[in-house]
């Protein structure tokens, strides 16, 4: 028997109401405690506005894809987005094409790139060319793009440093491709290999498309080859609006974000890089929707880089900026994190990320001020963080009572 | 479209690592309070050396199937190895033939047996004989094995006490046949019934065996007759080192344990049946394996005995006899149990299971002794049983990250 996926109950009961949302949503937020203090970076932080808001709110732990499962930035905000990040799968090509503005065609095969290094043996030194300018990226996607093999033209465009997109448009082809990127130095690139017969002219035209670019680069140390990775297609997903029944706004300066937030529909806006920038665009356009994802990078990169101190200066810098949010009088704020990136690991995790919901009906709890340790006993408990979006709507109101 | 079940995402993400995982299983350890005094077994025993661990690690509760239900040994321990026990359902007869070092062949069906009493009428008056010794059990076992009955031969081996195997091999056998233990006194035995058409010879040919054993066994009482249950075929699942890229190792003295720990493909070492012994063999072989899952009967044995103070004195000695697997320095270590056996009930519970997780980045939380009560309010939350092998995989840096 078939039972109905979470979405289609959501779609099926969710209504249009009045009532507003905001999703605050920064990145990489939950951490685990600074050896010398035994206090994480969200703990140490002075964060007086978030704590008034756990205080009137309530709070939990949420588990982006499920315990003891590290998130990519996709499945991470996908849950967020309410959409099952196992279920709602997305290549690493079709995400950093959306978020460019690529326009992908039915039938276009996106690829993420990255120009790299290699010495005369064709080992592979440096997997991103020693981090080139995004100006120099873009010089060196000219040279590519437009590219023809046999019936494939390839598109290429400068992403950000030594990341592009390739896109292959025309002729016979099929995502299940295996990447060239080696993913470690010392070793050549792969040759791309068809994962499916009805792959082989793909994997064939990618291959030749890689010997292209590397005779046309050779003049061009360090960047004087591609490795190429995540073969995919567009997803063609239910939107937000078909789901919820909102008008869904996104504000994030990372292409990726944005790509991600149109991947499910949003209208992305226009918005400077800053906390302070983003969080003036959620205060002027905030009366077109009734949805608003507002998404703050700083603390992940702090946090892959392993900067505790910067990540808590991150977390202070959003807390200053919240009044802008908070004059918004949102009838329903969450803010919440993607998933963890402890600086103490300098990478993403598994930890739970902390989660606080406000509205005048969440039933508040005890929980007075926002940190994991009161997180761990508020009134939303451990929590999928697919179980986000549900009940954001509830207390939106745009929920109709589930059979009769 | 078909999802990625749980085990089949880890089975992705997984990575070998040189960290290692000790999983310690206190068979039966939850409980619920003694009435006179309002503490559990768990809470009343002395246990220094786990509650220091508990404090320095995570605690949580575990639902091994689901709330509300009882997990037997098998559910409880495959969701312990991560293996959903609702998705991975096996037979009694299959389990018991592989506790016993029976090899398996394909097509044969195993089933678990049971000497028992019957008086003049055929009635079952005693449904384990008494419980005669294992050596008995072996001498009658001797008696029927090799039995032909049509195309089939059946071969009957000693479990221990009354219990046996029967293992059914040849012609056209199919494992959807009804018990014949009737599993209450004072009435026949059953008889075996075909739950599908491909299964009528199985049905017949069982049948035909019970009425050659009643005959052959009719001078022996108290041991006068055999009852069947848990007509089964090996599963074949994917083993543990597939799923997780670990060496595993087994160390369990119960001959079920080893059984279930053989069907997910550990390596069964041999040991001792006290704690000691088992915790030195741990001592010895911890080097030769990147995960050891030992097991501890007693507590278990105890609950189902309703003994409140032995089971308390099992768990007080796991505790003491600790510092053996502690000086192993297991980079992860998890202590929790299969489900709860209360003293009280005198049998297996449906009430969650108290666990501990220790690991250098575990995030601890605040409970600082290893108890239900603590458990309640620890950093875990209420997982189910399934997700502690996720956990302890990410906390042993043997899980990349999920999508990019």
């Amino acid at each position: 028997m078939k039972t109905m996926s979470n979405l289609d109950l959501i779609r099926s009961i969710s209504q249009p109401s009045p009532k507003k949302i905001i999703l605050l949503v920064i990145d990489g937020l939950g951490g685990v405690p600074n050896p010398k203090t035994g206090r994480t970076e969200l703990e140490t932080a002075r964060t007086p506005n978030l704590d008034q808001l756990a205080h009137k709110g309530i709070c939990g732990l949420t588990d982006p894809v499920g315990p003891g499962i590290t998130p990519g930035s996709a499945p991470g905000h996908l849950a967020l987005f309410g959409y099952d990040p196992i279920e709602f799968n997305i290549g690493r090509g079709v995400l950093e094409a959306v978020g460019v503005d690529f326009e992908l065609m039915p039938g276009d095969i996106a690829t993420r790139g990255n120009f790299c290094t290699i010495d005369e043996h064709g080992n592979v030194t440096d997997r991103r060319a020693g981090r080139i300018t995004t100006e120099k990226c873009a010089e060196l996607c000219r040279l590519l793009t437009g590219t023809k093999i046999r019936e494939t033209t390839i598109f290429v465009q400068a992403v950000k440093e030594h990341r592009f997109i390739a896109v292959f448009r025309g002729g016979e082809l099929s995502p299940e491709a295996s990447d060239s990127d080696p993913q470690q130095t010392g070793v050549p690139a792969k040759l791309v290999a068809a994962l499916h017969p009805r792959a082989e002219i793909m994997a064939r035209v990618a291959n030749e498309f890689i010997a292209t670019a590397r005779a046309r680069l050779a003049g061009h140390h360090p960047a004087n080859m591609v490795l190429l990775r995540g073969f995919s297609q567009h997803p063609h997903w239910p939107s937000m609006e078909e789901i919820y029944k909102v008008k869904a706004g996104a504000i994030a300066s990372y292409p990726m974000y944005r790509g991600l937030a149109r991947l499910v529909g949003m209208q992305v806006l226009d918005t400077g890089s800053t906390v302070q920038e983003e969080f003036a665009t959620a205060a002027q356009r905030h009366k077109d929707f009734d949805f608003l994802f507002v998404h703050v990078k700083g603390a992940d990169a702090a946090g892959e880089d392993g900067d505790f101190d910067r990540k808590v200066r991150v977390i202070e810098e959003v807390d200053s900026a919240l009044p802008t949010l908070l004059g918004l009088k949102p009838d329903v704020f969450v803010v919440t994190g993607d998933h963890s990136t402890p600086a103490e690991l300098k990478a993403h995790s598994w930890h739970p990320v902390p989660a606080l919901l406000y509205s005048e009906v969440c039933r508040p709890d005890k929980a007075n001020e926002f940190s994991e340790s009161a997180c761990l006993t508020g009134g939303l408990g451990r929590i999928p963080a697919t179980a986000l979006m549900p009940l954001a709507m509830a207390n939106a109101f745009k929920l109709t009572k589930y059979g009769a």
